[in-house]
């Protein structure tokens, strides 16, 4: 069953496409009364109704949004899109997804794609909304929310975590339980979002609490995933034996920890305690289960998706978000007997 | 910055919007080479340019295809997007998509919306397309696929491995390394995809070697997370307490063993041994990393977008794929001690 075309309408009722055309966008030009009754009565009869594509075009809605992932197979952006679909949803909206692989070509390419669909809002995770991406913004002219980082782009709100405080507050839990000998796991320094605040707010807690603080007590990674901990945990161990405590700044990487801690005959958390950070579900599934400072995803991006519809209804602009974090305490951490 | 419209091409060329949209159409009649030449000139001097939402009208591709999860934040929908993405992004499509939570009112609510925004495609994912959406998939007329999964519906192909053998090779494997008492974590006997098939590949493999095959060595849970393994995993064990190797039929519930595992005091592999299936980037993750059947997910997607594409760009349906699957050793089955 071929679907009906306005060419059909058109050959059935008698008239020209234009015609059709004309009256579905309801230009008041061009045809009479009577035409428009008859051509209605056409579609009514063959049941054509304007699909949403035409609709679209007339009403320039074409509920749709584009949500941009630096890597879509990982557990922080299927959280985060669990919670923005659900929005979406709730709207009668459609989400693309783009995996842009970090990769900024593919990224403009993704925005050029989602203009051209004409989605009504972009969600970009992650990622630092740079200045290179500004005159797409500008030009696609939809509102845009960042996730999960910053945007360079003026006007552009975004929301996420104090990731230096979060930080803070993770490696001030473990000196709370009595490690002094503290490494940390985390992302690349020139990171500027989960890289460095990461790194500040370690650094900020063992300064205050007058501990030894030397970078090399910061093993960093190129990345937040599994595979990315195991060389940084070695690295740690061998620079600094004495640790007891580690703050991986990812769930995946406390997982690699965890892993890794055992090929030095190091049982977690008996004799190294580890904070994880994020709170995947991954968290729960470890051995022991996680102890972790919370992003809460799901509702990170249940929140992007709300300032983003928003901004669609309304055409008001949320002012930037920072979402509250807080500790999880299960079965990594331990207090460090004297 | 607006949007420029085809109502400011046809207020700046002095022409009627029907005038331009005739053109845009290519309709052949209703204006003269002169004003078709005039206006676009004029578009080209504003700088615009037919939108793809005004293309899809034309040319009826919309360049988007829909893929429905029952649940999108668990790794194996998130795997299998992944290999999707990578395909249709080749073909320069987008992705739209969907959270059905395994509700069939849900499940239709969206297909309406694929079907409005025209996709050129859908692929179903880990859920039967049962006779329900027969209507449905007959009236949007575009090709679909049933990832990881089966359809009722005629024509409509899928593209799976093997379960019962895989679940059969799975539990084959534990006896090979010397279990005599197995016991398995399934999905619902009911479940005609994954439930039932990996029972009878699990009974079959124990039948064969004439083992034990009680219908209480089988714990069945209503779904395949973690959070349903933990209460299994204590009904196995109270009936079955002499268990050496169990067989979890997918990674989540083989996590959930590990952890339930310890505080029955029990060491995976050395007090007992635990295959799951999927493969998924968990079973790398868990500790100690767990050998399962893998299904090789991300392989699966591409799988199945190649032969949407095939179908959207030839006309030629494919045939149903059974992909293969095969036996990943890492570190949780171990050799039963006698």
């Amino acid at each position: 069953m071929r679907k009906k075309t306005i060419k059909d309408v058109a050959k059935e009722a008698n008239v020209s496409i234009a015609t059709v055309s004309r009256i579905l966008n309801q230009t008041s030009k061009g045809y009479s009364e009577k035409t428009k009754k008859h051509v209605l009565e056409t579609m009514e009869k063959m049941g054509y109704s304007p699909n949403a594509v035409a609709r679209s075009l007339i009403s320039r809605q074409t509920r749709t949004i584009g949500v941009l992932f630096p890597e879509i197979s990982g557990m922080v952006s299927s959280e985060m899109l669990h919670g923005i679909e659900a929005v979406a949803n709730t709207f009668g909206h459609s989400v693309i997804v783009c995996n842009t692989n970090s990769d900024q070509a593919k990224t403009l390419k993704y925005l050029r794609i989602l203009e051209e669909k004409q989605v009504e809002g972009v969600i970009f995770t992650s990622k630092v909304l740079t200045k290179e991406y500004e005159k797409m913004v500008r030009q696609m002219n939809v509102p845009f929310v960042v996730l999960a980082s910053e945007s360079e782009v003026e006007d552009v709100p975004h929301v996420k975590v104090d990731d230096e405080l979060a930080s803070y507050e993770a490696t001030k839990f473990l000196i709370e339980h009595g490690h002094k000998h503290i490494g940390m796991l985390s992302g690349n320094g020139d990171d500027p979002i989960a890289g460095k605040p990461r790194i500040d707010g370690f650094k900020r807690a063992l300064k205050e609490a007058k501990l030894p603080c030397r970078d090399t007590q910061i093993a960093q990674n190129n990345g937040f995933y599994f595979e990315n901990g195991h060389l940084a945990f070695s690295k740690l161990m061998a620079s600094h034996p004495e640790t007891t405590a580690v703050f991986a700044s990812s769930d995946e990487l406390a997982m690699s920890a965890v892993s890794a801690a055992l090929e030095y005959g190091k049982r977690v958390p008996d004799d190294l305690s580890i904070i994880g950070y994020d709170n995947t579900k991954l968290a729960k599934m470890a051995v022991p289960k996680l102890t972790v400072v919370s992003q809460e995803l799901e509702s990170l991006g249940r929140k992007a998706a709300e300032m983003l519809y928003r901004e669609i209804h309304t055409g008001e602009r949320s002012p930037s978000l920072t979402a509250q974090h807080n500790i999880v305490k299960r079965d990594s951490v331990k207090p460090l007997s004297s």
